[in-house]
């Protein structure tokens, strides 16, 4: 499983100190080769995090040999100190892999961060761990997964079997899970042999079908990273339409994990919007809908409210007539034509998972979003997080 | 108090029953003029309820004599059926005072409903009820405040005292309190003398700066509606410059209410932009803020997270350069240059209400936004309020 599935991949997980709480706090990621290709996608916050700024530098050129993530801090808004700080990881790392053999510089490694904003890293407990990870990669059995987590409670990895090729990646995230990205990190690794420009597109068509349509909370992070690395070591040459499409596969399996394990969540909601002018409005119709925290009241106490439904649809500009938008939970359409439906005691809404269908009637386009219900725990978790 | 503080107007509440839990939920206004202005305001919701659209037609004439109001069930997304149930209460009431002996047609007749979406209302009840509070109209002490009501835990009502004028009014909303209105019913009355088109311009202004500027949970109802009936009794001829101010007075008296009153939340929050490059764009900024789960979170926990209001004010399209924002949270400037600033263990929030503060560096335009915090208590009303 993770990151070290396909061949040619190693990495480990150390604890740093930087977690008061003394867990793993520090993974690194190596690509052994032949071929270094990388591509990323990055958080469209304006406030994006000194690591962000840094890394989209790095995979300009489409090439990158490592990848370094710190948890228990995001370096987010702490100013040209704080960027000095992530090109002083860079270069701490690339010595660290240099002692260990590697030829490898500052511009071909890509950090990563997330925690809580507004400070500085603790840099000594930081390069520390930087050189305790780079002495126990391993091809094998990494903890790189687990010390990528913040408030997760549990790893997320994930591993797709292709055809002679693998794809492997890890990801961490919990809440802020939103679109331009979710408060995420993730790292995806291949054995296949691509260009740089086909593992960008593919990146970021994965992205746009996955990671961009889960919304835990509304919230945006300055920290969001998705990096995909590329070594060719299966000797592999793949075509954009098979690797984008066993990506999407690896970026999907993710995106459920991080869905399922939000913040205080007890529902995983599936928002599936049918007949849309275009898909770019059946996904602000389903973002709507995701969004309502009183709906996501409603879904946390079994309540198949289908009016909250309606009242956040109807503060969109998409195409539709009121008179003619059908609604289904769990499905039973208890919304017909913008009215009252079969009942709503046919709903059961006892499992975990809860589907929300939504007619349009306006054309062909779908587009599904995954959320999360609103409840006590969320509240509790966030009031209580950088106390 | 209330909407009978100007002359000329009575009002009376009663409960016909159609609240399960016995209390009022019919209330009854009407203006005995001379004059019969009137103007409103209404949600943008596309899934308008029957009684917008009815009552949208009403004072599209700029004349109407009465407001009719029912708690128990908002008559939203009920079809055809529903708008023809609206028709009928303007009737029944327009015939219930004739013989009480005023001149007045259905199409003079205001209907608003407030309540659980997608159910019919009970239309024997809601009918008995308008009878019996046609019959008890009064000039001073009518509980038609009280009537509204919904889950609010007190009547708001509000009173201005003018120069040889007054203005009276009424609110109710608790929840779903957002833009394109709140989720609120709000009647106000005055016995100044002023053109229907005064009337609406005013009304227009004056909900702009208040109602439309609070957004207690981001969610929009079906329901909103603010009505202003004008009468002249007083014989005082307005400007519309005057009366603006006025109205306005009043208006964000009553949205202070509703804020004060939210669904489950302990603080009050003002989010103040500041050095905008347009009005627009400052409203744009707070409410992004104001709309934040992690920072509403956060202020309930006392937590001064400045990261989170720079993380909501990036998702944003306003101008502003990040290194150039600055934040308070009462009063201490936690954020300054998009990064630390001074302590935030400087900052007191024990108090009910917060003040954050942004200014961003980019013109001289500002707005305000009114909030509350996202609590445990929110997520339990609103988990259980239609079970």
């Amino acid at each position: 499983m993770s990151v070290t599935a396909p061949d040619g991949f190693i990495a480990s997980g150390v604890a740093a100190g930087i977690k008061a709480s003394g867990a793993q706090d520090v993974a690194l990621v190596v690509n052994s080769g032949p071929e270094d290709v990388v591509a990323g996608v990055f958080t469209s916050n304006r406030f994006a995090a000194a690591p962000v700024l840094w890394s989209q530098q790095v995979v300009a050129d489409g090439s990158a040999r490592a990848v370094v993530v710190n948890s228990g801090g995001a370096n987010a808004c702490t100013g040209p100190e704080g960027f000095a700080d992530t090109h002083q990881t860079a270069e701490f790392v690339a010595e660290s892999l240099q002692r260990n053999g590697f030829d490898i510089g500052a511009g071909d490694v890509v950090v990563c961060s997330t925690g809580l904003i507004g400070e500085r890293l603790p840099m000594d407990l930081l390069l520390g761990g930087v050189e305790a990870a780079a002495a126990v990669l391993v091809a094998e059995g990494s903890t790189a997964a687990r010390a990528i987590m913040t408030t997760d409670s549990v790893p997320k990895v994930t591993r797709v079997e292709a055809d002679e090729f693998t794809i492997g990646g890890m990801a961490k995230g919990a809440g802020m899970l939103a679109p331009g990205l979710a408060t995420m990190i993730v790292v995806l690794t291949t054995d296949a042999s691509l260009s740089s420009e086909v593992a960008a597109r593919s990146l970021a068509l994965a992205s746009r079908m996955t990671f961009d349509r889960i919304d835990s909370d509304g919230c945006m992070s300055t920290n969001d990273t998705v990096v995909l690395m590329a070594n060719g070591a299966s000797g592999r040459q793949v075509s954009e339409k098979e690797f984008t499409n066993y990506l999407t596969q690896a970026c999907a399996d993710l995106a459920r994990q991080l869905i399922a394990d939000a913040e205080g969540a007890s529902k995983e909601i599936c928002v599936s919007v049918r007949g849309a002018h275009t898909e770019n409005e059946a996904v602000d119709v389903a973002r709507s809908i995701a969004r309502s925290n009183l709906l996501k009241c409603a879904i946390h106490g079994e309540d198949p409210n289908w009016g909250r439904v309606l009242s956040a649809i109807g503060t969109t500009s998409a195409a539709f007539h009121p008179d003619q938008v059908d609604v289904a939970i769990n499905g039973v359409w208890v919304c017909r034509g913008g009215s009252v439906g079969e009942s709503r005691d046919l709903v059961s809404m006892a499992a975990r998972e809860v589907v929300i269908d939504v007619e349009l009637r306006a054309g062909d386009s779908s587009a599904d979003i995954w959320t999360n219900d609103l409840t006590a725990e969320y509240v509790h978790e966030n009031s209580a997080y950088s106390s």
